[in-house]
């Protein structure tokens, strides 16, 4: 119990939001970390209500873990880094929503992951995960590539990963395509044969068809045609946005999410030696954020 | 009222369903026509209910263009040709409905298009309209390809030229792409620039992205590349999906649906010097579907 606060003490809850799961963290004033908690699909673009719901549970369970109640909330200054707010209209809508916390900061998933990775305000990160996303920051100046959604944007992305896997094996199916290793592997996968993929996939979200993303590489590796094209042109959309990245003035980029670790050795060579490990997850972002905005706004009002 | 039919007769009503919109013909014994309905929406495979009520509006539309009212149901042999019964969990709950008809027999609407194209049970039919698919019948046997849905299928389709515009789009947007015309006609048609676009297509369905397909060939026909390369591989999955029917042994093709007229000059020469025009729209086909079907069982039952 060395690290539960005393009453008076402001707290500082980070949170990261994507389109498959949401997770919270925490600290107090000195950087120590008190709990961590874990929600669902957080992404108020496909589902605003769920995403609420997903972040307040994630908060609950940081809470409980750091030996709170819901009363502690009003001492939380939170930061909250979501998919989805980069549209203005879902900016607004999640920032004019009630909240019980002290102060909430909201930014987008992209820029607590950026100042998280890199400790610092300046860097770049791009996110391959259920979605996919670019994000510098560089002298005062800010970047956003990609993150439009599925399925019009998000190339590259888990999700995108998975539609196109499905696409190729119906294409083969018909022997409108060529064959394809991801035939087994998908209709193994999802429990279905040939056509019954279709039934099993009727009303997939995103984060449906992102299950699907390891088979590809997995394909890939082991030198299927189809898979390696489609890893390929991921890889290709990357490249480019890491280049935009690096030419806004980016130093440092890190490449965070569920598919990324498995796209470095696809990307091209000059821009995979320029990945360098993020130095903190996107969450302690949020925090680092929460703290910065608070501050900030602290000295503007003194 | 001279078309008016006597208590006693027997009718024919043909229904032709698919994505966008749903089309009813009321005929007698005679093959004159009675009567036509139309209702929206009628692809149980995005949503069963819609598609259910669409049937019915316009069965109900029909019938009092004949001057008959809903007691005259029980009169009516019903032949349904419907998009997305190709799944079969899909044709058995439509097929086990309620219905209030004499008889009503279920098919495909790629069957009932084709039967009303060549007046023939033999032939073979490509739908280019919301969907795509092919079907041919030929010496008692049947074929179809594709018609997955969107967007796991339905390549070439109004919906996939949709959904690939505002990928190109968006590509462009961020300058990760070719810039392309459709940027500018695609945002004046759905009245947002840039990102805007995507939130007026959040939860947007494949009726929707088709209704963009007009702007793909508009594009395309003034020399746009990037219009053209999905044009050009819209017509080039059309081209082999044709190949396949001929090789299934389908003497008499026809392309149908809201885009088909315009793919016909992308098309492979040898492909498009074959095609022929449909000698009936697909409700006539679900006419006569229904009397084959109708005089078969009779036939059997003595």
């Amino acid at each position: 119990m060395a690290n539960t606060p005393t009453n008076e003490d402001i707290l500082f809850l980070g949170i990261d939001g994507g389109g498959t799961r949401c997770r919270a963290i925490l600290m107090d004033q000195n950087n120590r970390q008190l709990g961590v908690g874990n929600g669902g699909p957080a992404n108020p673009f496909y589902d605003a209500t769920r995403a609420l719901k997903s972040i307040g549970a994630a908060v609950d369970e940081a809470l409980q873990a750091s030996n709170l109640s819901g009363e502690d909330k009003s001492r939380l200054v939170v930061g909250m880094g979501l998919a989805g707010v980069n549209i203005p209209s879902m900016f607004e809508s999640v920032n004019h929503s009630d909240h019980p916390f002290k102060a909430r900061y909201l930014t987008s998933d992209l820029h607590i992951a950026s100042i998280g990775a890199h400790e610092d305000a300046d860097g770049a990160v791009i996110v391959a995960g259920t979605g996919s996303c670019g994000f510098a920051h560089a002298d005062g100046r800010s970047l956003e590539l990609g993150g439009h959604g599925f399925p019009c944007g998000d190339k590259a992305s888990g999700a995108w990963l998975g539609l196109s896997a499905v696409q190729a094996v119906l294409l083969a199916e018909d022997e409108l395509g060529p064959p394809t290793a991801l035939s087994e592997l998908v209709s193994k996968q999802l429990k279905g044969e040939g056509l019954l993929i279709v039934e099993v996939l009727n009303g997939a979200k995103s984060s449906d068809y992102a299950e699907l993303a390891p088979l590809v590489f997995e394909a890939a590796e082991f030198g299927d045609d189809v898979a390696v094209k489609i890893v390929s042109q991921g890889a290709n959309y990357l490249n480019k946005m890491a280049q935009q990245l690096f030419a806004f003035g980016a130093e440092r980029l890190s490449i965070i999410g569920g598919v990324s670790a498995r796209y470095t050795k696809w990307m091209a060579a000059d821009v995979s030696a320029r990945i360098q490990a993020p130095l903190n997850p996107p969450e302690y972002g949020a925090v680092l954020y929460a703290k910065s905005q608070f501050y900030k706004n602290l000295e503007l009002s003194q």
